[in-house]
């Protein structure tokens, strides 16, 4: 258990159901002085908000984000942020014939198996709600890395087979269509794609990409910490991701590493640069300096209007057909997710690594004139 | 910094560098009672031992195992277990020219960034050495799992473009071949393969496969330590892993939810079990009772022959040629550490669901007829 | 940062200011089925609650505890609980007088030093209101120990000079008078003390003592995480604490080893007891068997209408005259929030004792007949 | 489990055996470019070794301290430090006849219900020897924060009776005489006592105090991480202590609010400074800029060679007489012990409070001219 913690120093603890009174998310170790408003918290919540093109739920939630602590006059003050959202649209009665009957794809058996029970209403605390919590989060830790000039941008890369032409890639035009995609031509195959699975009540997968620009070198913690591997488990934890690459990710392990290799050069004053980025930005589980990009593969939303073969908690053999609200896609409503999971892993990593030299410490502490005796 | 442990309960941290005095692992939380013995984690080393084939670095190391605590009559008896393995065949001479210059693919321009300077000797902290402390603590953690039923089994799925024949599939195939690959004839292929890329200066990437056997459902803590986000974590924690998919992966966004979604059935005794397994035994980060099955992409090893652009510390843009003895691919000598990180994972989230249910504890403590009163 | 959370498997975060919108607490780590209703956290809160007598402060909150997730039907899910308690009574006025003054004794001061400023009102997150979450969030642990048959019980040891007498202890007694006193004549005594101590605009201490009884032997972790570090960690945690014994304490320090030593002997059933308790039910870090008996030391309300001398943010030499609501002593509110901290701390390590053993495990997992194949 | 790790950034994992083959620490994240030698911490085990008097166990150690990684050139490189002092005169024929039996005022009887068996030689884990890897952490930790300016120094203030005279403090005194206490006359009257007691067969406790100075105002993390109880949790697993007190500690319980109140003032170059300090240096659990000041309550040592009451394993009630070689008392030796844990624990609070408030994070990152962009 205690599974809803993430960070060392930058630490989140979410919680929530999907159908319980609300969701909400504590921030522990953001440093005082950050300006942050609800405005800010409620940009990121608008973005994953369902209810807004044909692919999505139509679920309608206000998804409000209130600040109940750690908020003064307008700034942080160092002591922990929480953040609530309520739930306000809960038809409960939807989910009452699932009650007894795992779906397959969901988390239904494996959460009984592990809890001898659990709060079947929509999924309770597998429901993907829970990404309010992060987003949340996500954007405060935006805000600080903003605020430290980097920046995390990701986008949908493909959905089904259409997958975005790097000729085409255009970042303004992902905010222009439904579906977060940097490409206007392919995002319009790819609706015309989700609309052929909607009508043969079925659904569609598909891959996030995601980089980050202005990380200083130096960011990563050797050799279980990596920025990759830190990465990896915070965006594997999203639910139906179920791959992650960095750089070339499975391509590099059929390419050789004559090609593999990124060739250093000197670049604009002196800074040491890279002739490509296969590596994508981190070697050795650090940062270079480079842009990090990484991808995250989702499974198809397995909640599907089709008859599908089950069981139940009575151990029978079983039809299944689940009725309610569903995405075809989850996709362009988790890209918000895969940045916010981004930044809390890289604020987390950055405020790891200022006690990695010496010199910058005593730096650090020689200058708050602030040493007194008693 | 503070990265080198991993676990919660099952506790692990290592420490030592390719040509320091040597490398090692303190293991803290392992159960007393475990027979354990030098031979049992030496069984364990032997497999990732370099020198033993054409295709490793002619490197000589004894790489034998001392137990130094937490053995007593051999059994552990539940205080922390430390491993120590010296370094004994050192030629430190080998990288007296590298020390100076960033190797590409390498961590040294990161290691430099990061800490100010680094132990040159051979990639320091960064060297696959690193890896022996993960395999010997991996081993505690394996025969552990066995104890209790589990099994886990890596192998090569794929080496630059030669991938195993789910046809030809044969488990003990896989250690008769010097690639530790379960199909002998695409282990004929790839050694061909590694052949030319050897007299082309070059080198190789590849794939892992890992399957878990006998894992109970319920293991894996909802939201952020899933035990697919922890074995995301700890597998891409190693060095040159370049991406990790669970089940269908990256093969996932592109189907339909009608294909991807396991239907659930009866089975023997009343279980519950899946007529497919494409969510490779995770169901909302927690296992299903089914056989867990990820893998893992290994970049081509960065350290080649051939001449490479790269800068100097001084920022000048300089020529390497890299010297030395290295493995023209990490995957064969890689599988027991993939080995070892997935136990790894698994005992730390089996000893974490044991207070999962309240009726458990109850049972579990009033088992114990041991309460006392003063 | 970060301090807000504590607990490694029963986990809890708490949040919150003085003068915010409310305090509360996620408990990550809670077992499913523990029966859990608001009537059960708010029967401690209640104990703490102020306005209650002539001794403590004259703020009314309702202090009314909502559990916003984590409970299905009566029942925890195995989720994070998060439970809210918003603040009613806020005359932040009050407090405007202070905002740029140091109270001594407070941690007005540091805060500023740590933060760059802070949230004035009422003393935000160093308000004893902080302690609403704690109290909340032990009361589910007391809950959980007492279907363990493990139970907390404090009380107030002294108030400044005075002393209970061994000789009239009668612990009904202690929910009988306003002080939490198990003594009824040093109670009116201390009454009587303390009205001098408000004449004289002045304000008093005192020790609260702690007993846990049921605890079986063997829980504790050496050599950091032992019980009675962790008790003394989670003890001196609580605002105005100075100082902590476990056993005899600081009398042990006097004390020779032929007395100090408590001699085992063989008991009821063959159970091993002890003749006499001076080492408090600890022995190594770990629990004996006996009852665990620890005392808490806390200052003199801090708060006092006196005059008297500070500086102010601009450095300057002030005057400071305390206006509104204070205890002259928290001791007998600070009771419920010792038995709460003693609650977490126990279950907590009960938790992490589960894996101590591997025959112990191997018998947890056997049991479950719940192992399935795919 | 998992008990034998402590610090947050500044972490430090121990191990090891009074019997086994050594004891050691693995220091994890301790910064780059701290100048490092054996004879650094040689200096503080030297400290605490036993067989210097005749208050100390006869036991002849060398306890030589050997660096196996993490240092290079002279210089720590901020991957862990890993630190093994091998056991070499460990006669365990002297503990063969209490293999059996459960001394009174030791771990025997816990450690065997915590793992159903022990290491009986010399107590194992639970041995004094155990202190060698705190010492040997402390030792660099004491090293960080010289170089930062803050001192740690512990003393003896009492041993049984016989406590030292404020008058008499005299600090060089302390490194004089062979019981750590800086006045004379009181340490004469001690070793008379001492004397007295190894006559009798028996043995003593004491107190030993520490303060901190040059620490800056502002460490310290509301509302678990406090200074105050980190040090408390820190100090208190150390075997043998049964009491902690910051400041006044117990004595404050009696005082009145407007004698134990600090009163501030501005002091040299307009600092804050208080004009008495009964808080010890922390208010809210934050360091206020002066000097931190506590206290230990160590227990008499449990070994004595008079006849004993116990139990054995077998259940039965029997006499005990332990031979062997054992301090009188444990205080002198444990002076050097107690500075280890609180600079261990200043360290890591230390390094946490770097990320207390954005402007600082800002300008830290700032000055670092090294942002790169690929």
């Amino acid at each position: 258990m205690a599974g809803s913690t993430i960070g060392t120093i930058f630490r989140v603890s979410t919680w929530g159901e999907s159908h319980g009174r609300g969701v909400g998310v504590v921030i522990d170790g953001c440093p005082a002085g950050l300006e942050l408003s609800e405005e800010d918290i409620q940009r990121y919540l608008d973005r994953r908000k369902p209810g807004q093109s044909r692919f999505a739920t139509k679920r309608q939630e206000a998804d409000q984000a209130q600040i109940l602590s750690g908020v003064f006059e307008g700034k942080t003050t160092g002591t922990p942020i929480s953040i609530l959202v309520l739930n306000t649209d809960q038809r409960s009665r939807d989910y009452s014939n699932i009650m007894d009957v795992y779906r397959p794809g969901h988390a239904d058996y494996t959460f009984d198996a592990k809890y001898g029970f659990r709060d079947y209403r929509g999924g309770g605390r597998s429901s993907g709600r829970e990404t309010i919590a992060r987003v949340a989060a996500g954007a405060v830790a935006c805000k600080l890395l903003e605020s430290l000039g980097i920046e995390v941008t990701a986008y949908t890369k493909s959905i089904g087979p259409w997958e975005i032409s790097p000729d085409r890639f255009d970042l303004e035009e992902r905010d222009r269509n439904r579906l977060y995609m940097p490409d206007a031509q392919t995002a319009a195959e790819a609706e015309r794609y989700l609309e052929e699975k909607m009508a043969q009540m079925d659904s569609a997968g598909g891959v996030v990409e995601c980089f980050i620009d202005g990380l200083m070198p130096g960011i990563g913690e050797p050799v279980f910490d990596k920025l990759d591997s830190l990465l990896a488990k915070a965006v594997v934890s999203i639910g139906a991701v179920k791959g992650f690459e960095i750089g070339d990710g499975f391509e590099a392990a059929k390419a050789c590493g004559s090609h593999n290799n990124d060739p250093f050069r000197v670049g604009h004053r002196g800074r040491v640069i890279k002739t490509s980025n296969h590596a994508g930005g981190v070697l050795g589980g650090i940062s270079d300096g480079g842009r990090i990009v990484f991808r995250a593969a989702f499974k198809p939303t397995p909640s599907i209007a089709r008859t599908q073969s089950t069981v139940n908690r009575q151990g029978e053999n079983v039809d299944i057909q689940i009725h309610g609200r569903h995405d075809p896609v989850i996709v362009p409503r988790a890209v918000v997710v895969v940045e916010a999971m981004a930044a809390l892993t890289v604020v987390d990593l950055l405020f790891q690594s200022m006690t990695s030299r010496l010199d910058r410490i005593q730096k650090f502490f020689g200058n708050n004139e602030e040493k007194n005796s008693y």
